[in-house]
């Protein structure tokens, strides 16, 4: 790979406007205020540049400046802001391990800007829609993992109901593995908005409750749908297993009570998948 | 319920043998000198009542002592040593703070003798045994997650190579929630005997890996059947996929590259009883 000349802007005090986004965004597990979501580790980033987002910022300590040279050199889009508008700024190391949300950080932050398609579009984008919607969901590393594989089995969209964890928490950006750049994410959608949406589309809406008669397998998941998970440990409140089209239980041996959240998306996730033939 | 006479033993020194084991326990990652698991928590400590494991002692910090007669209360077998061999004993909430592996104590521990049959016993203890093989898995939250799922869909056993973290690290125990007090786990088995009990006992050696040719779905897993999983990021290593019956993927949408260990696991464990008609 041919190196290129590479300008990095310094930045040594945590008053820096770039800082001071970072440090919010981290803090609150929230978007910047300009709606960007930032990100921490190589691997993440490598992410990033694969996926349909805009890497609007790079930033290292110092002691990974190296790491981020080869980091420009393999992204011809990052770097030394030739290419693209994305700029390198170079901090201390002191300075980036008070910021970063895990207590050894990896070397590599981004500010990334994620693109969410109108959340009609996306319910109707695949010929069999395919999607989650989280009511309650409190653990940030259960919705990470509850996007990694909603991408995998072809998930359409996640929406989240209003008290649900952000999933610009790092712990939840984390466990997508970089799935939050490509799974469009809707927050603060209330369970009757959904189960209206859902009607309008022709979605099946499918509550999962480790108690239901039904067992999911049983259900015709070729059908466009959605399904609902409730918080962990108390699951979805009763009017909405109500409302629901059908009410289903991931089937288990005889005394296990439940399964996580996450995990019981996973599986309704992969047996809609499985139904479908493996096809997007 | 009838409030029963109590017996607390109280220990105001962390050089007090029992405190000492509950530490060594935590801070390793490891059962006691004499075979106990340390768990902490009311929810793990209702499981280990109600799962086929000895409680040896009980332990509370003095802000709990509440907590603490309700929950012998409600557990004849637990308290003030009448009934059983088990024993309370109250701590003060520094030096329980001290000890636990959580940053917020939640009140209750104990010590637990778990009891783990033969491992030959375990494999041939139903007509198609189904187990999980970990080479050199990372991630103690990951190790519980597979646990739970094992027990879910009706596994017999996890065998755990020479190199996988410790089923007993405070992290597996909780992710377990408790399905460690009921499968049986097998520590530091190479992979060559692994694949040599499969044999010898008919059953198929399956090796996950994200880049294999074969989806699992095509197989049959209604055949007894041993799930090879690796270590988080690497895999398993090379002289494994060839030594295995089969190699297969978990089929998932363009792109995706992979699923995390657990993931894999426990979809791979899903489909085996979806495959076996959910009976154990």
């Amino acid at each position: 790979m041919k190196a290129r000349p590479s300008v990095r802007i310094a930045v040594s005090s945590l008053r820096h406007p770039l800082l001071r986004r970072f440090r919010e965004a981290w803090r609150r597990g929230e978007l910047t205020e300009d709606g960007c979501c930032a990100v921490e580790g190589q691997h993440l980033l490598e992410e990033a540049f694969r996926s349909p987002v805009e890497v609007v910022a790079l930033l290292a300590p110092q002691s990974a400046e190296a790491q981020l040279a080869r980091f420009e050199a393999a992204n011809p889009s990052a770097g030394s802001g030739q290419v693209g508008r994305i700029r390198s700024y170079v901090t201390s190391d002191r300075i980036f391990r008070a910021l970063a949300p895990t207590e050894t950080p990896q070397g590599l932050a981004a500010l990334v800007r994620l693109a969410t398609p109108p959340l009609e579009s996306a319910l109707v984008s695949r010929p069999a829609a395919l999607a989650v919607a989280l009511i309650g969901l409190q653990d940030p590393g259960n919705l990470g993992t509850i996007l990694r594989s909603l991408e995998a089995f072809g998930g359409a969209a996640c929406l989240l109901g209003p008290d649900s964890v952000s999933p610009y928490n790092p712990k939840a950006v984390r466990a997508s593995a970089g799935s939050l750049f490509r799974v469009p994410v809707y927050r603060g959608v209330a369970s009757d908005k959904i189960l209206d949406l859902a009607r309008r589309h022709g979605l099946q809406a499918v509550a999962l409750a480790p108690r239901a008669s039904l067992a999911l397998n049983q259900l015709d998941l070729t059908k466009p749908t959605v399904f609902f998970i409730g918080r962990e440990g108390s699951g979805l409140p009763d009017d909405l297993l109500k409302q629901a089209d059908r009410v289903a239980r991931i089937p288990l041996a005889a005394g296990v009570e439940s399964l996580n959240a996450a995990m019981a998306a996973s599986l309704a996730l992969y047996e809609a998948a499985r139904q479908r033939g493996f096809k997007e």
